[in-house]
């Protein structure tokens, strides 16, 4: 017998008809022998419509009322989900963020979780009873209700992996796994029968969109077993583990690619101390988040500073260095048709030449690199967005990591 | 300074602009100089929308999980109203059953408020904040969310309105007040200024349908003082009050009609001791309302048997009656097509000839009664459908009640 935690996505409870099919699920799993508790989201567009609801009444609502308000979609398919399982003869409750409780902090609308008491839902599990949990939400400690922000559902499954000592997660999504590369664009995409937390983290937080980082970092944090897959087929997921579940490791597993790229080059800065200093702390101080940094070395006392910011923010980005730039430069040069391709894999950290491959895959087709990127276990690349798809298939054939 | 309750319900809060509308006019109450808490409804359709959910799923559904569904709309409407509230630079803020806490009984679906802690709001109102509250919901002794049952948002305001010390309960409506007759029907309607507790609750329960009935009955065991008025006009209001307050009483302050009436007359029943209760006994067992009963006196040692029930519950009534009864009868004759309409008035408890009235008014018109009945402050008889209209006009100009 396992325990295992089910998370379904607003898709996959989108109508009634779905809510009965994600029950059939949930019921098959316990048939296993399993003991089972389940995270939903509310059904799909019930969020957005309780948001406009607060946008349309004020804009600068406070967060505290719109967390009471959204977080309402989740309970709602919470005792659908319930009705559905009594409904095929099992046992089964629902459970709101505060009657859990699952603690978190006051940041409303994007608040974190703190603790979750896992004695209330270990015991309804114990009982034989399945356990219906509303994701994305928690409670203050001043009993005010909170919501963990938009994915936060994957979070709240994670956690509450962590807290009932569950064998494994299981998010249920629209797509079946993590695969190698982007399927829309890399035609011979191969799925991944396993990722490391690393590799899965970097690739979140890369624009691969599967699993939001937050929870990924929790399942590290936890070493929660995390499988990706599918509510709409029976095919095999991809299993989120620690790097020794995993014994065939590949050196590189997978190309993902952000779009949301500006480029930003300060050009004829005059080289003196405290340059980049005087740059990026008033950016920090603004909140805006800075990804890659180059700076060339000097020719005749000036230097050039290239930096990569999302394209939301290169408005804003540019008004801070404008008002409080002190060092003298020449002008300042920004390109938004850029797209920051990243190769990553735990495999890097014993392989030397693994950059190497990807520069000449690149070189190979004549794509300019901008700027380029390192960490442990990746590296990333700025090119021209024209280039994504380019790019991206060569790269993975380059690694070998095309379907057979 | 008067501390004062408002409720607001599913029409009144229908969409964003009648909530920002509501704002408005709760503002216009502070403003006043009083301390304010608001109970409201769901926006009008919402419960509807999920009950047909539960149902859809499974006609059979827990009540529980029926509960955590169908409270959500009061609370969407909670965190609006507050947002609203807050757009309009007033302090506000929205509080659920649970966080009350209003605890109930464990009769999910249609629980009843054992207790409510005012503690809370009170702080919340002397510190200048609005209270919102979500009606019809409440917290059960094992944490679970329950309701209140349909029109339990009037309830609620009055439990809250007694647990605060309020000086009064205003209930906005899609009606102006209370009148003396269905002014759809009676075209000389006149609106009350005031009516008391025992009038309105003969009238809520004979099927005025202004406001719920036990809701009433809490208003008239906790002395709370409830004006009935609209949401929709600045229209002054009818004041349900003890009979102290009201001066100028009137012999009769309405006439009423239920539609919602079968009659069942059992034909030469053998006339022994028991029968009453080996008739009624088994109805009352399964749950059956009975309302008015005549028995005539014995002829030839048989006798005939008449008595009221709702239309939906006639055709279980005649099962269990052919199934259980024990005592011979001839035949059994059912009536769908009658209506009862009722004179109501403390007023009669020190005149005599109210009845009188009546039956010379309905006489004059050639009304035949089929059965009579009659309490401390009413007298009610049952008439044939098709007369409904004429009798009431009749009997609302005999009472002297036509507008000027």
């Amino acid at each position: 017998m396992a325990r295992i935690v089910q998370k379904f996505g607003g898709t996959s409870v989108g109508d009634v008809a779905r809510i009965k099919n994600v029950a059939k699920r949930v019921k098959a799993e316990v048939e296993r022998g399993n003991q089972v508790a389940v995270v939903v989201s509310a059904m799909s567009g019930v969020t957005n419509q309780l948001v406009a609801y607060c946008n349309e009444i004020s804009p600068m609502h406070d967060q505290r009322e719109y967390d009471a308000v959204v977080s309402t979609g989740e309970q709602v398919t919470t005792g659908l989900l319930a009705i559905a399982l009594q409904g095929l003869g099992m046992k089964a409750r629902s459970w709101t963020g505060w009657q859990i409780p699952i603690g978190t902090d006051d940041a409303h609308g994007k608040a974190r979780i703190e603790s979750i008491d896992g004695e209330g839902l270990i015991r309804c599990m114990e009982a034989g009873e399945i356990a219906v949990i509303a994701g994305f939400q928690g409670i203050t400690g001043d009993n005010r209700i909170s919501t963990l922000g938009r994915g936060g559902s994957d979070t709240t499954a994670v956690a509450v992996a962590a807290a009932v000592k569950a064998d494994r997660c299981d998010i249920y999504t629209d797509v079946d796994g993590v695969y190698t590369t982007d399927p829309r664009i890399g035609a011979t995409a191969r799925k991944l029968d396993k990722i490391t937390y690393e590799e899965m983290l970097e690739s979140a937080s890369l624009g691969a969109k599967v699993l939001q980082t937050r929870s990924v970092e929790m399942a590290m944090k936890h070493r929660v077993r995390v499988q990706v897959l599918s509510s709409f087929s029976d095919a095999p997921g991809t299993l989120v583990c620690d790097e020794d579940e995993i014994l065939e490791k590949e050196l590189v597993s997978g190309i993902t690619y952000s779009r949301d790229e500006a480029k930003v080059t300060l050009v004829g800065v005059q080289d003196q101390p405290g340059v980049a200093a005087s740059i990026f702390g008033p950016l920090a101080d603004a909140n805006i988040n800075v990804d890659m940094i180059v700076q060339n070395t000097s020719r005749e006392g000036t230097t050039d500073l290239t930096f990569t910011t999302s394209r939301g923010e290169l408005d804003r980005a540019l008004k801070v260095i404008k008002e409080s730039m002190k060092v003298p430069y020449a002008s300042i040069v920004t390109d938004k048709s850029v797209v920051k391709v990243s190769v990553i894999g735990v495999g890097m950290r014993s392989h030397a030449g693994v950059a190497q491959t990807m520069f000449k895959a690149l070189a190979d087709r004549k794509i300019n690199i901008h700027i380029i990127s390192t960490s442990e276990i990746k590296v990333s690349v700025l090119i021209s967005e024209e280039y994504t798809e380019l790019a991206l298939r060569a790269l993975h054939t380059a690694y070998g990591l095309d379907a057979a």
